[in-house]
């Protein structure tokens, strides 16, 4: 049993997020909230979401897993106006998900879960380095290094944080002390990452004020940050690129 | 002789709503006003256009009928401003039209209306069911059909108006009873209709308060409302699909 | 020695309002401001840009000549906000320049101006008439050619200006007199100019409010206003066609 009424962008914004890394997913819906685990298909970029009860207008469920295809979500919640109430049912026997917007109702079939990947395991990594910064600030970078280059290097050296990306030519780097970011902890951090990868995920921080990122030395960084006023997470687990001479 | 001025607005409106059923018309000019009727290239949508002289802030025409080519017009009134004024005069003979627009003056050549399909005979139907409803309420559950199917069945059921789309696997309906309805005259009532045709059709309504759907049983609909702050007026006519098994 | 500093949008203008004509320009510094004279790779249009120092929040400057990607720099100052400060410093041996734009900062590489076209020699040229108007009024006469047309012609017959474009059965035509103009210095003037080339010109003009047009018959037409808030100007020589009848 799962039935649940939720206002509709904060449910775009949080599909949005987790849309970026892969597009059908298996979500286990629980009575304190749902959740998903989910590896992009070539293995290099990792979701772990969290949206708890509190997130919605109305909640109940019980133990269950569906499957969703991300994109026919996104597709219909593009009708939705901003604060459309969206109200879902799961259907006796977990096929269909019945999903009302503002009198217009959809029945969504679902996908057996036995048929998409299943929840990766998380790996416990010891990140040295923690840097909290504006998830705008992070998104700028990002932009920035993608005219110039495919890769981003990232970093902490003493007291200050580093994004640096370099092109044939041409380079761009950011520096950000412990005046400029709202947490800082030092440690031994540089790593290079995809900036196709990057770009994906840090389009939904920019609406967000505080992203954390763990890093550590030629290491997967873990970008992480609070959604739906913080009844909800995300968390980006992303594998380093070696840097090639 | 014709020679009018009208807003700029309220003529691209008039004839966005025409455009969706043809690209040239002939334009039947009287002294009460120009009205259009047309049929689209594969016979399956007809559109009756009026507008009264009180429309516009002059008039003063003859009988006479000029072909135009819808594309061009809308292409020029492009360039002016909201709340421009478009002056119109036909050149002796017929064969072209002066068109100002804010100081630009435009000769336009118009099309020999012999060249351009006759007006169709428009075909008298006995439609039992007729719904009245919110333009924009329309547009959105044609919107949320399109993503599904490329069919939509609409009909009236007691004191219920419905619209549902079919896709392979998911469905989309929308119910409105006579409460969430400006008018409903009940009556057997269900056809299947492109929503290529629909889509393009309910573009213009998105702005109309009143929409009047006139229905009946794998029957043509009638989707009719006002233009030009009640001076015109534009119905389409469209043909049912039968529906394969 | 190069150090300035200028604000954000207003560089941008700048530099887009030169981009219309060139690729790769080699700019000149001086201690009293910045210039370029290029031509296009046609030899159709001419842009004679000067930037002074007054344009700059900061400014110094010896002489020197650099080579620079004016699409690199415009992709760069995608990433500014309105109101951001962009700083640029020359590197000892001037083969990159330094630019930081709210913290970030880019290292761009210069090209060497020995291998862009050289500066062209600006004709001297006698042109009996002038005219003052709304750059808005300009280029919505040339988006309005465009849509009938290639080529537009320009010219002064008595006292009043005139832009016409004919098609192959349409036509459009602007006159505006000595009381709509800024200023008009009659004489004998008439002129065909591609429209390719005036669309990309006039595009800036949008928010310039005086836009000076310098015409003589079968001549080459001078376009020319203020940027920067008068701390600069640009001026584009454009060749006139010859009607092929």
């Amino acid at each position: 049993m799962f039935k649940a009424a939720i206002n509709a962008e904060l449910l775009k914004d949080a599909i949005a997020a987790l849309a970026v890394i892969v597009d059908e997913v298996r979500i286990k819906i629980k009575p304190e909230g749902i959740s998903v685990k989910a590896v992009d298909p070539a293995n290099v970029a990792m979701g772990i979401f969290e949206l708890g009860s509190s997130a919605f207008d109305e909640y109940s469920a019980d133990e269950s897993e569906i499957g969703i295809d991300l994109n026919k979500i996104m597709d219909l919640l593009g009708i939705a106006e901003k604060n459309d109430t969206v109200r879902m049912e799961l259907e006796e026997g977990n096929q269909k998900l019945l999903i009302d917007v503002g009198g217009l109702s959809y029945t969504l079939s679902l996908l057996d879960p036995s048929t998409i990947r299943a929840e990766p395991r998380v790996p416990q990594l010891d990140l040295p380095a923690k840097v909290v910064l504006n998830g705008a600030d992070l998104r700028r970078a990002v932009k920035a290094a993608e005219k110039i280059s495919d890769h981003l290097l990232m970093g902490v050296s003493d007291d200050t944080f580093y994004m640096e990306a370099k092109g044939d030519t041409d380079q761009v780097r950011l520096e950000m002390g412990r005046d400029q970011l709202i947490d800082l902890k030092a440690g031994e951090a540089c790593s290079l990452f995809s900036l196709d990868y990057l770009a994906d995920i840090v389009k939904p921080t920019n609406k967000v004020n505080e992203v954390s990122l763990s890093l550590g030395k030629d290491f997967p960084i873990l970008i992480d940050f609070e959604i739906a006023n913080g009844a909800g997470r995300i968390s980006y687990l992303l594998a380093p690129r070696i840097e090639s001479e």
